[in-house]
Formats: C-alpha cells, structure tokens, sequence
C-alpha cells in the first residue's frame, strides 16, 4: 500500500518520513512541499540516507493533484496550523483516507475552533465528521470517519492516563492541575532566536500560561470522558531536550483507592501494546520512552492531600504525532497494530 | 574577616568556595573535608585555578579543633544530611557564627524533623535556636540566632513567591499544588548510576513522589506565612541540565485580583535586590538567573479555573543554597546585602 | 535462529539487546550477567519494555553451561576487557559461532597485545584464528574464523575511510594525524564521578594521550592497507553528547587528486548499504548517523599544506559496536546484510 | 572611568555588558545599536536584571554622534564583520581608545583581508596601525596603536600556546594540524536553522574546511613568532555545548625535548594571571575554564610520531573574545590586569 505525506518538513514530517520509509507494510510514494519542490528528500534530510531512495523527490503541494491520486492509501497531512482544510476537503471529497497531524480538525465544534483560534473554521462539514483518535481511547467507530484528527502531543500524554479514571469515577472533574516538560521539537523547526540552541541550553521555563491552545481539545475529551463539562489548569514548559514529553497530573480522588486506579488502567489498556503502566513509586522517564511509540504511566496516593499524582511520559514526536498516527493507520488499513512501529 | 567552610567536595560546597574567594570583604581561610585532607583545594577543584591559592590545602574536620578557631568570623557547613550536629553544636557552644547548609537545622521541632528524616534530631536544643533564613522573608531578629539553617533550594523558590501572598490573604492555604523542575546538581555529586551523563541526557522525569523530605521545611514555613497549618502537594522533577530550578505554583485565588497579588509583591520585596518581579506574561527562565543570587517570579490569573499560577526560577546552588548562605552572611556581618553577589 | 549475549549490562550490551529483539531473522534467546542473575531484563532495560518478553531472565555467566547451548546459533560477548577469553575460548572449542565485542582478539599477536594491554594474553591460540571484520573493509574469507572480534569505535570510524586510500597510495603512510570527538556513552556505564551529568555537560576535552588503547588496532589494520607499517598520531576527546563519533583525519596526499580518492572510496564502498559518501564541502554530522549503523565520510584537499583532511562520523554504539556487530552477524549466517538494521 | 559598547546585541556583546557592568573601575555608560534603539538593555537581555540600571538604553549606531562622546574613555566595537571601520575611523580620528571585537582589523595588511574576506580593506591605513594584542603575547608598544584588533576566539587558543615555542625553536613550524572544538555561541545569534537546538543538540561535525577565516591572523601571528611563513592545517568543528573551545595542537619537534617545552611556557607566562600550565597528562577542559578569563594548556610528547599533542582549553566568548578585551583595557588605562575579570 501506498503512503504520501504533504507538507512534511517539519519535525513530525521528518518522522513520518523515517517511520513510513520502515513500515513493512507500506510504501513511502510522495511527499510534498511547496517551498522544497524538485529537491530529493535525503538532499533535505541526510539523515535518512540509506533508508529513503534518491528518486524520491518533494513535488508540489497541489490539492486537485493531489487529491486525484488514486494510488496512495493514506495522506498524511504534516502541515502548519490553519492549512490542513485546503488539503483535507478535496482529499476527504475524493474518498481518499486521510490523517491530519494538526489541531485543524480536533475540536468538536468550529464555535470552540473560533474561540481558541481566532478564526472561523474553514471546513465545519468536515470539521463535523472528522474522528480524534488516540487508538487506546476512542470510541469504537472511527474507522468510518473521512478524516482522522491525530491529537496533539501533550493532550496524548494527558488523556490517555486520565480517561479511564474519568469514565469510571475514580478522579474528581475539578480541581485537576496538569504540569509538563516538553522537549523543544515540540517548538517546531522555524529559524526564530527563541529555539536556537544557546537559548534553550540549560534552560527551563513554563510558557503560555494560563490559556494553551491544547486547552481546547484536551477539555474537550475528558469532558467526553466524565460525561460534563470538565475544566483545568494546563501549564507547559520546555526543557533543555530535543524529545519527550513527561507531565504530571494532579488530581483530587473521588474514590481514594489507588488499586482501584491501577486496576481501572489495567482493565482499559489490557492488551494495548504501547501502554506502559509502571507500579506506583517508579516514575516515568521520557528517556525511556524516546524514539519508541510508547507512553508509559504512574500514580501515587497522597493522603494528606487526598490527591492522586499521575505521571505520564512519551516521545512527542512519536507517540505525541507521527508514531500515532502511524498506530492509527495500521488499525484503519487492518495491519498489526504495531507494524512499523517496534 | 575570614571564613570556612567544612565539608567543601559537592556542588553547593564549590560553589561556596567560588563566591567566598571572590567576595570583596571576606577571604576564605580554611577548608575542611575528612576524605581530601592534605589536598590542595586547586588540584581537587581546577576551576579555581587562578582564583584560589594553591596554597590553600584541605585540613581535617575535626570539630573540636575548628571550634577553638577563634580568628574565623563565618564557619559554613556543606555536609551531607545528619552530619552538621556534629561541628554545629562545639562551634555554637563557642559562640562562632555557623551557616549550616543542609537540612539538618532547618525544622522547627525535633518530632517534625524524625517524621521526615527517621531518626530523633541530634541537637533539638540547637534545633529550637537555629534561624531558617530567606533574607527577603524572614521575621526581624534572626541575626541573634547561633546558627542559621540555610533553605533547601526547591523551598527557597516556593517559599519566596508565596509568602506575601499567605500573609495578604490573596492565595487560598487549600489546594496549592507545587510542581518544580530541577538541574542534576540538584541530586550531588554522588558517584552512582541513575546520574551518570548517559543516564540524564535527554531524560526527564518526576521523582520523589508524594512526600519529599523538603515538605516539611516548605510547608512549617507556608504554614508560619499564613498563620495556620497549610498542605501542599509538591511534586519536584529532574530535567537535563546542570543548574537551575523552574518552579510553577498553581494555588486557587483567595482575592482574585492580578493587581494585589504584584502589589504585595512589590510591597515585600521592595528595594530587595535579589528578587525579579516580571510582568504577568512573561515567564520567568533559569537560564536568565543561572549564576546570579536572583529569584525571578511572575504571576497569571486564571479565570476559568479561579486560580492564580505562579511561576519562579532560580539557580539552584546559588539561590537555592550557597549564595543564599553568603546573602545572609553578608547581613549577619553587616556588609552590603550584594557584596560579592554581582 | 537464536542469539545469546554474554553480558549485556553496559550500553553496547543495551543496544545488541535493541537490535536482536527487533531482528526479522533471529530471537534473542538468552541474556547472561552475573551480577543480574534472575532479574528480568525489563526492569533491568525499562525502555525495552514492550520490545521484550518480560520473562527473558538474565541467567548466569557460566562458560561451560554456555557452552553447551548448542541451541544458539552465534554469541555475542559483551564483556569487560580481559574477561572475554573465559567465555570464548570453550565456546570456540564447542564449535560456537562467537562475536566478541571486546578488544581481547581484535589483535594480531599475543606480544602486541601485552604491549598494549599490560598481560600477557589469556587464549593465544585463539586469538591468532579470530578474524577482525568491518565489513565494508575485512578479507573474504573471514567467515571461517571461529571467533569475529569485532572492532573498537574509533578504529572504525578511521580504518573505513583510510583502507582504500592507503590500498591505492593515494594519501601517505607517514604524518597521518587523526583527531576524534565521542559522546561519553563510550567510556562505558560505570558508576564513576568523572562521567556524571554535571561533570561531562557542557564538557569538552581531549584524554589519552598520547598512546590510546586502540592505537594498537588502528595501526595494525591500517599497515595491513599499507602493506608496511603505519605510524599514527592519534588524539581523542570527550564531547558532551551521548552518542556519536565524529573523526576527523589529516593525511599528507601521496597522489595530490581528490578525484581519485573520491573514486577509490566509490569503487571500495560500491553497493555497500551503510557507507555515505558525501560530497566534498559537505561535511559528515554524528546527529545524522546516531541511531543508524551507518558511517558517512567525506575529504578535502588543501593545495596549501598537500593534505587531504578526512572526515567521518557513526554512532559509536552502533556502528561502531553493536550494529557492526549484527551486521557481521548477518553476512555470517547469510542473512541480507541489512537485517534488522533499517 | 566610562565605556561603550558599539552593536551589543550578539553573545560576545551580552558578555561584555556582563564584564564592564561588575567591573570596579569603569562603568558601561553607553550601548548603541541600530535595530535595538530605545530599548532598555534590561528588556532585551534579561539575564541582567539587577546588575544593570534599568535606565541604559540602546542608543543609535551613529559614528559621529559617538566619536564626539568625548566622555567616554573605551570604545568596545561589537559588530559584525565588514561594519567595524565605520565607527572605527573615526573614532581613531578623534583621538578615542578603541578595542574592535571583528576580525576586521586583525590582519598586517589589506590583500591578505582582501584574500580572505572577498573585499578590499575599508581602512587600510587604520588597519597599518591596529595592534593585534593577545596580552601574554603581544610586543611591548601595543598601547600606543589607535586601535587594538581584538583576536578571534580559535585564534587565541592557537596563538598563545604556540608562539612561545615557535620562538624558542621547539616546534617544528612545518607539518602542524590544529583540530578544535567549539560551543555553538561561537556561531553567533543569528537565526538560522542549521543552529536550532534541535540541530544543534546531539551533533557534532567539522566546517568551514579546508580554509577557514582565522586561518589568516593565525598564520600570521604564528609566522612573527617564528621568524618565518607558517602554514597550518586547522580543522574546526561544532560541538553540543554553548560555550568552550577545545583545541588539539599536532606539531612535530625541532627539539623532543618536553622539559624544554614546559620551560618556555614557564619563562614566557611567569607571573600571568589568566595562563594556566597543567602538568603534561592533564588535559584542559572547557568546563573548568568556562566563564572565566582563562586559558589552560598542557602538552605530551610522543616518541614514536616525533610529535608533541599540545592542548588548550578556553571560553570561546570570554578569553576568546570580550574577557580579553577587557583584560586588555586594563592594561591600556593602567588597571590592575585581573580587575573586574576573577
């Protein structure tokens, strides 16, 4: 089967790139840009040398074009926020499956896309139909959706540990407080003094407080989880790393038994392959999860506070983005779920 | 004047030794450490070079012969945990001054200290005197204490940003919750495994999860700040790189107004010149205070939630431990509170 | 088929464990350790969680029993130095296929290896019928050796690039001066301070000079190419990095044509699947080669000084260890050479 | 005592703020630069909150303007390459002290600058009477030039190692090859992908081969220290930290004679403060010389090559930039040469 990735210079372009050029299921066919037209690939990114063929070549990023290739399986859509619609339409138009890596397509409504966006959407229909899907997670039935909205990374790390808590009770709806670490892959690749590297060396600091944009799709579905409205603190930091996401979640018990927690977790990812749950008092660390599809995740009790802390960590570019999205695409196209991806 | 500093092989110990050699008003006389006597301190610390005689050797820590030095003004204790009793009881007795950088002092009662360290205090008479000393903080009237117990360095970026707003009745005492992210040195200078440069490259992770020993200090301080017992959860993180401490505090509203949370900052810290209040919006970043006494805070409100999120940074070994330990030397001997601090 | 490794507890012992439990062709049957005895390998490995059966034990290092496995189809040591024999020799004996990944064999004579290893050697015997294999570089016939040891890191990244230059005289065999950057996973994965976060961040600097360990093989390989001996000046560093090795060789030009070099390396490397040639100007990256067990190299000529100056870089753990290692291990059991290295 | 800095936007600018703020006997009274004009040097480099007054604030880059502060007694030119003689004109003109942080004024004659900078000197008979002053090394009678050519950050390290022995006969002043490393503020703060983080991060490779720029004062500086030509081979590379520069110096005996070696360094650096001579087997470190004004340097000889490996250790941004500049102004107004710089 055939892959195309359109728009894929980015971080999680790159490793699209590397995770579908391995997949034994599939081919890597095209990629597109419209600043790299023309260029090879490895020419762009050497590090793929050896993996990726030198007649693979960036061609135009052409929706009609595109959209009229009837030969690639997949689209995967790795491009900046706001751009995907112009993509997704035509291609969801043409029947083509496609899987959208940004936040374009994640939210539930276009009121809600409007207010955290700052612009009206620009395909409700298909904003409508679109299915946010972390495989662990969602709702049997995504399969038949047009369009898969791939979740963003920090909100991967938190929903996936705390909806099974919601849906059976265990956590309280209020009061949640969310801290994350990110690396700064997480920034993105532009050229902007903020990201070179003597500014983020040795450097830690919290940033887009109190109102993140990830706020909107993470609200989103616990609230789906709990079954009303859910609302909590979200702060994110980067730190002086280039991958990896570790959050840590406070939360007040609705029913302080942590077996109950873990047997709740147990229970939702029985059999899930890229979920690791670690005995309470072993903390994730993002080390050991970098470059692997899996988020691993903890919980302690703390009874003086009669909060739970629930710690969770992932690589954001794989698990938090494109190995995701690749987990997803091998559900949607009936392969092993881990193909590729161990 | 002269000072010394016992124990002098770990971070904050070299760090000591760094400030106290370039300090315009002091020199550093003596340094003691039972596994490097004999030593000259420049062959065991070659970043000195320079800055420190060679002529400066490591003598022996033998408590009795430190006490009888009579021509030292300031003794600093950079021992590991449980050991400071034993120099810090024969100097008080000898009426030296002492700034004991570990824990051992820090609590106020010897049943809060065996609570958290698992074992009686071996000094609680010395204990019941001891000053624990944020300059920017403290009640007047430490300076009569015999011994000052220099904060943890986690404490010190929690305790600061917090303690006006206790006082004023701004933040709520329920519900804190403290997340903080930390540079290596943090963790010492310990030869073991899980902090060997392969193993934190690249890894962040929570630790010490739900009860960390600086608990006690962190809430017995809040506690005196707002007049009543306060529990906080506190969840501290080891991030890669070598200094620094982001600390993000999420603590619901009492007042809700942006406005007299930075008055009473202002108000507080007035004129101190270690403290850097920035403007909601504008995150503090360990990288602009690595190397400097400084503490940088912000503040954001959070309407949605009803909570204000409060976010420090510091260097940990200065801030967080020896230039705090010299600040305060600097107002106990009467000099300029920055000398040898810029 | 099945694979063993004999110590697997240091970093090239991790990476052999990532490789071989992700080999389409092979099963890693048997993990041995002697201070790990009955310990999972997981929760000795977290991050191979998911990648590997949580009932592969480490088992005792026991040659004999070793041995006697004739079940296992090639063992790979990944010992200490000087230990290696205790293991190769009966397991020679019992008609094994072994790759040592240690420097005991990679010599050519017992004396060389006293010189250089201050013992005499354990398995003299031995150690004249093991075949030292790059590859891209080793004399056909070297499958039939008992024992491949396999080469040291930074001898890879210098012989690869040097043998087909020395082979058609095209740069001088005396003057060669090669200068080496490595990441601190290859000084191994003791517990000893020099190699803690905080000592090795933001670290650069060279150590062992002038007579490096790996002197011996370099030089002896290298005289092979020459057909006479081949004088080196070798200077290695420490970068602050985990993994990667970037090599940097300035050799006087016996046939001053960078052309010919260039085509000596085409016609040397021709269809070999992990060597990138890069165009002259283009300088190889260890950020580009970490993670795959490829070498990029590239050259310059200096009308100015008549040197060429030669460029390469590899993951020293895996090129320059454990991927080399399962590469050979794929030619010698007739795999396709890029088995379970893409 | 007042002083300026021209263009203090970069890392060599930011740490001269740094170094002229803490100095004892002058004062930064004045910073200029074209993009920041307006801003308060606080709000653009916020790691200097406290140390200096929020009231500095970038004035205009006009020449004229500042060639009349006739109340300024150092002018500091921290601009880019090409931009220098601009200001250094006619400041020269009006009889004010000038230290230049560019290459611009670093060579003995404009064709050389013509070879290597691609344009004709704009100020060739300026640059007939700059003086190029590495402190240690520079003949008596720099003061008297109009304008001091402060010497580039891999220079520096070269230089002042060398010339001692290139003097004394001890080197050979053919067959030499320079390797070093350097921190990526070494690249400057420009924003360009290639030093991005995650570029940078885990990532180390030569450049700039086989002519880099500093080629030009090196070889020229090294040819008056021995009386003749010297041509070198330099290899620069990029290394994961921010700041260091470790350099690796292969230059073949004219007398093996290493007490000879160690001889002339102690004969020609007697009584410097900034030198540091390690006992030959101790090689320099960047960490241990980083953020200080110093340079290490140790050497080794080898019998078997006929070579010595000379090694030194510096802070690119202070001993290879703004610290010696201003340890050259204290010699230039008769300060104490260590003052403002321990």
């Amino acid at each position: 089967m055939k892959t195309a990735i359109i728009g894929a210079s980015g971080y999680s372009g790159e490793e699209l790139v590397r995770l579908l050029s391995r997949h034994p299921q599939v081919e890597l066919a095209l990629v597109s840009s419209r600043s790299l037209v023309g260029k090879p690939l490895v020419s762009v990114m050497p590090k793929f040398r050896g993996l990726v063929s030198p007649e693979l070549v960036f061609c135009d990023s052409d929706p009609a074009a595109l959209a009229a290739r009837d030969d690639i399986d997949v689209f995967f859509l790795a491009l900046p926020h706001g751009v995907a619609a112009e993509f997704a339409v035509p291609l969801a138009k043409a029947g083509r499956k496609v899987i959208d890596l940004s936040a374009d397509f994640r939210l539930g409504s276009a009121s809600l896309y409007e207010e955290y966006y700052g612009q009206p959407h620009p395909a409700p229909e298909l904003l409508e139909q679109a299915a946010y899907v972390i495989p662990e997670i969602a709702a049997p039935g995504w399969e038949k959706a047009p369009l898969i909205a791939n979740p963003g990374c920090y909100p991967t790390s938190i929903i996936t540990p705390l909806t099974p808590l919601l849906r059976t009770g265990i956590v309280s709806t209020k009061g949640i407080v969310v801290n994350s670490m990110s690396g700064v892959s997480g920034a993105g690749k532009k050229a902007v003094e903020a990201y070179l590297y003597c500014e983020r060396n040795e450097s830690a600091k919290a940033y887009g407080l109190p109102k993140h944009r990830h706020l909107s799709e993470i609200e989103e579905q616990l609230g789906v989880a709990a079954g009303g409205p859910v609302i909590i603190q979200f702060n994110p930091h980067l730190a002086p790393m280039s991958r990896g996401i570790a959050t840590t979640i406070t939360v007040p018990a609705a029913k302080p038994d942590l077996g109950a927690l873990y047997a709740a977790w147990e229970e939702a990812f029985a059999g899930r392959p890229f979920i690791g749950i670690l005995p309470s008092g072993t903390c994730p660390d993002t080390a050991h999860v970098t470059g692997t599809n899996r988020v691993d995740m903890s919980a302690v009790y703390d009874a003086r506070t009669g909060n739970f802390v629930i710690t969770s960590a992932e690589d954001n570019v794989v698990k938090g983005a494109s190995g995701q999205a690749v987990q997803t695409m091998n559900l949607w196209l009936g392969f092993k779920e881990t193909d590729g991806l161990l």
